[in-house]
């Protein structure tokens, strides 16, 4: 990695949080001067404009997310404990980095999605590919076996990231705790009945 | 009404759509007064600053959501009808003026939650209301023996809380409904397997 790419890397990992926290229109040109320590001709020499560094923070905290998703599951076989890696990472999310000002989808999504098509078109995209992920693991999990057959994998995608997210988003909002054990406890009731053999 | 307070319930109606589509900080004087069709000096006689109006819009907003759930449900005695009132204006809520750019608890809570003190309680407090206004609607329900007496109100009540917003959001942020009607048809299921004798 060059020099330029270093610092590239730099900026998108120290603005990334303050976009998560503050939100694109609260993040202000000064915010990110003080989190990286450089100048305003630094910052606009890396990138053309705040939404490309916007664009990029997104894509590094889905990266972080995805990673701590992928090392939960480990090398797991089970379909069943790939989906709950899911579960667990927003189950304890308020003290994970990349989760503690709430999930980056639900954050810039509600906030992009009337104002800011070229953000609003990243994160639907990023909602996407966890929707195919999901759906891929139910019918690897149904071809191993494991799941019934008759279980409906792009249904019960949707479902499972509604309830992580709403459960997730309430409790980040509130600070009260019951909608995030409800909604995933209930979650893995309707996993057990839906998609176990 | 003076013409004073006319005044500020025309811009409270006129700016809370407005909040609600482009977030706290998105919104601008210069969108202020291009809604209202007021000046500058107009506004900021009738509120002491952006917070004020952000705050009042807020309150209106929940008002008309609150008037669309008591409008739908109407004065029936049934708990269940009471509590699918909920439902059913957040089903129908993309056709809603007041829910087509997403749900005021989420929009503003999610963006205020790390930055926003003040706007941040309102929204915990509009969350708590809503909450309580459930539970209170199970124990009516289980006073009447129309719900299982074993029935956990608070519990039920997050988790309602819950499926609602997190298919709502997702399906507003993507424009995909299967989020929605995914997370409402089996919080159906599971209303009826949880409260329903």
């Amino acid at each position: 990695m060059g020099k330029a790419e270093r610092t590239k890397e730099f900026i998108i990992a120290k603005t990334a949080p303050l976009f998560n926290q503050k939100g694109y229109a609260g993040t202000s040109l000064t915010d990110m001067t003080d989190a990286t320590g450089l100048t305003k001709g630094s910052i606009y020499g890396n990138f053309a404009d705040k939404d490309d560094v916007a664009v990029a923070a997104f894509d590094h905290s889905m990266e972080k997310l995805i990673e701590q998703v992928r090392e939960l599951q480990g090398g797991s076989r089970s379909a069943r404990s790939k989906l709950e890696a899911f579960i667990s990472v927003y189950r304890n999310g308020l003290q994970s980095a990349v989760l503690t000002a709430g999930c980056p989808i639900v954050n810039l999504g509600t906030e992009a999605d009337d104002t800011h098509p070229r953000l609003k078109e990243k994160v639907t995209a990023a909602l996407a590919r966890w929707h195919k992920s999901i759906s891929a693991i139910i019918h690897q999990g149904k071809a191993q076996g494991e799941f019934r057959e008759d279980s409906n994998a792009v249904e019960f995608a949707s479902l499972m990231i509604a309830m992580i997210e709403g459960g997730f988003t309430l409790t980040k909002i509130s600070g009260d705790r019951s909608y995030l054990d409800q909604s995933l406890d209930q979650l893995e009731q309707v996993m057990k009945v839906r998609l176990i053999k």
